[in-house]
């Protein structure tokens, strides 16, 4: 098939105003980008609407044309990156409220809603949408249900699957299908809405979701403590909880990260803060009153210092910071290799040694940081992206990080999804009938494999 | 083949102190027993271990025999009667505790725990499991995930699938697989866990479930109000989600169920009381001090009676008189055809006058209660067991219930499932595409549909 022909067939399927330009590389490329990963699709398309999309994967699927969906492009595993070519559907018009309802504690919205707008509104209504993943500005719902994002406060709260209720989703060969919906409970069908969610765009494009709300927290406080190093801050947040709080968010950052990011740092931190772990504590104002205290002590023993902050502009410049964190690392030598593996809690101290050592052992500086709380860790293999051989390196420290994850009992992916960057390492963490099942609903629901290929599976 | 040859068979997969006598009623039925809904199955097996299991459901699915996974017996859809026969596999003897790690918030138990017991075992560390299905006593873990149980305090913390994050399982054709584990965060792989939570023992037999937990609430307290009707009750639940306050839970009671339960009711309920909503506020002394006037408030206003009720024994009082209300209801006839809808919380008000004018079209006598925060009704129509002619009316008064709750948004289970009793049913709720893919789903996991036939899809 020709440009010309693949142009004139999506310009039918969803307009000519729809059509993007395949060599903008802003549609070549994710976070994944400063390693090197990048490629140019076939076309993109910018459908407006959810009949636009199942029109365009319709058509695309009948002429065995490859589908990768885009939201946000701010993952960090190259999901949204066109591989082996074909069309780019990027989801960035539809950003409709279609329905927003705050005594019900319940919004719908399109794929392409913003994040932070999605938070945005419903803290308007005085609501909250509680998951929070790293780039809520840039990144959109639907790529967030895509992969299932996760964020700080997903201690407490849960991923972003755990408030999603229904979706609409075009499954191949091009059908626009619902399932679930602004329903608080539903157990008639196997979990469909689940199914979907993770799935990374190889099994569909979700182009809707009904989201679960909560009413907004009234007031946050936090506790941020040094320790001398990940033993004793990890045992800091076994007596964290040990107390009974229930946290929003437990988050920590190891010598390396701290190391990058102690320069902007808000506050007070000592020459020998070796381990920073930060919780957030929310609520009333006098449940918030009434745990701050109870939290520093927990973090407070034995560390080097420990500041309490119950101020708003506080809480909100630790946040700030706690969030240029990655950049901050980025920048010590120009990119970096960043993993998100997860490992049951009482594991996180040998994983986070055990990403040391690996970094030691290919010669590369190495630090991590992430959501204690969840076990759930960045760990980073710091790099010159000129010097192609720290990439390698890289790439395989990665590998071993992967394998000393699960031999701990983990996940090789607690956020970021499998994507091209951790393709091939499933097999680590599934049993080989587990693993067959896996491939058996991807071919059962995308039996041509057009749907993100080379994604997930 | 013949008996003997079943029995032979199992006693050499599960040793033969694993066989009971298929001749025992117990085995034949569930909850729906009134019903009229039980049979025989060929053979009982008892497995001690997973292991057992796995040899158990290899030699049936190599030798075409059904395989009908039996928990506590507690279902209210059918889900374990052997109704074409097959092989009852009882979890009940595999009750280890394989681990509790309270620091972590978390525990491994096998299948056949019974619910209370895990509830129970939680709070000995100080910790809570916060799902509460009906038959707690005789419910057990493996049927709870089997099924995704509900319950009361499923509106604050979400069903029985929220608290799960790993299972042993055996999947057709016999292998032992193990999904997810004792991580609080995984975006590895498609959600597995998920998909089989909920299944019915449709795909796979659950053997152990890795649990996480919370830290036990200090306090609890509950408001009971006393409404006219629906309308006014449905419209002072909406002003307590109005005030910010997250309940534990929001359950309510028509007209016709509070006739039926008002004999046993602990405290006053004054003669027009036609509604009463129950809502439990629960946290630490001093939030649930603060959070139960401010219930009562948004709860009391248009009531006919209103009590708060702060003590732990008036608390307990409550929710057992609220428990028997299922027995009460079926009391009243000597039997019941209830079904478990599920609405979008605005429509609830309608579901419930649905419910009664469904109930009054096909002369049968009629009333709803459940969990009104989840917009989710046990709808009743209650009968005389011994007059067949109630039965079918009871069940085509079902067929309507199930018509007009989807018609409202709404699914035909928000908790017991599709077992037998709702079969041929969830055409209704999904689309037909939804409806290919979960049946696609059943074909690919149990190619040879033996894994609990003829329920759920």
């Amino acid at each position: 098939m020709t440009a010309e022909e693949l142009t004139a067939a999506l310009a039918a399927a969803a307009g000519a105003d729809a059509l993007a330009d395949p060599d903008d590389r802003r549609y070549w490329r994710d976070a994944t980008e400063s390693q090197g990963v990048e490629a140019r699709p076939d076309a993109v398309v910018r459908p407006a609407d959810a009949e636009a999309v199942a029109r365009v994967v319709s058509w695309c699927y009948a002429n065995g044309v490859a589908i990768v969906p885009r939201g946000g492009g701010t993952g960090f595993a190259g999901g949204c990156v066109a591989e082996t070519g074909g069309v780019v559907v990027d989801l960035s018009r539809m950003t409709r409220v279609r329905a927003i309802d705050p005594g019900q504690w319940r919004m719908h919205v399109e794929a392409g809603l913003r994040t932070s707008e999605v938070r945005r509104i419903a803290r308007e209504h005085g609501l909250m949408f509680p998951p929070d993943p790293g780039a809520a500005e840039q990144s959109q719902i639907g790529g967030n249900v895509a992969t299932n994002a996760g964020g700080p406060h997903a201690f407490k709260y849960g991923v972003t699957g755990a408030w999603v209720t229904g979706l609409e989703v075009v499954l191949p060969p091009g059908d626009l299908v619902t399932v679930g919906g602004p329903l608080r409970k539903d157990v008639a069908a196997y979990d469909l809405v689940g199914l979907l969610t993770g799935s990374e765009g190889t099994l569909g494009i979700v182009t809707a979701a009904w989201l679960r709300l909560l009413p907004a927290v009234e007031a946050t406080a936090v506790v941020a403590a040094a320790h001398p190093g990940p033993r004793e801050g990890c045992a800091a947040i076994d007596a964290l909880l040990a107390t009974g709080l229930v946290p929003a968010a437990v988050e920590y950052l190891d010598g390396g990260a701290l190391g990058a990011a102690r320069g902007s740092y808000p506050f007070e931190l000592p020459d020998d803060a070796g381990f920073l772990v930060v919780a957030e504590v929310d609520g009333t104002a006098d449940e918030v009153a009434a745990a701050l205290p109870e939290a520093e002590a927990a973090l407070g023993d034995g560390a080097v210092a420990v500041a309490a902050l119950g101020e708003r502009a506080e809480v909100a410049a630790l946040w700030r910071w706690r969030e240029g964190v990655s950049h901050a690392v980025e920048a010590v030598h120009g990119g970096k290799v960043s993993e998100d593996v997860a490992v049951p809690l009482d594991r996180l101290a040998e994983a986070i040694e055990a990403t040391a050592a690996i970094g030691a052992r290919h010669g590369l500086d190495t630090c991590s940081w992430g959501h204690a709380g969840d076990g759930n860790l960045h760990s980073t293999f710091m790099i010159d992206p000129r010097d192609g051989g720290q990439l390698d390196r890289a790439r395989s420290a990665a590998h071993d990080l992967f394998a000393a994850a699960t031999a701990l009992g983990g996940s090789i992916s607690g956020e970021h999804g499998i994507g091209i960057a951790k393709r091939g390492q499933l097999g680590l963490q599934l049993d080989p009938a587990a693993l067959a099942l896996h491939a058996g609903i991807k071919r059962l629901i995308d039996p041509k494999g057009l749907m993100n290929p080379g994604k997930k599976v």
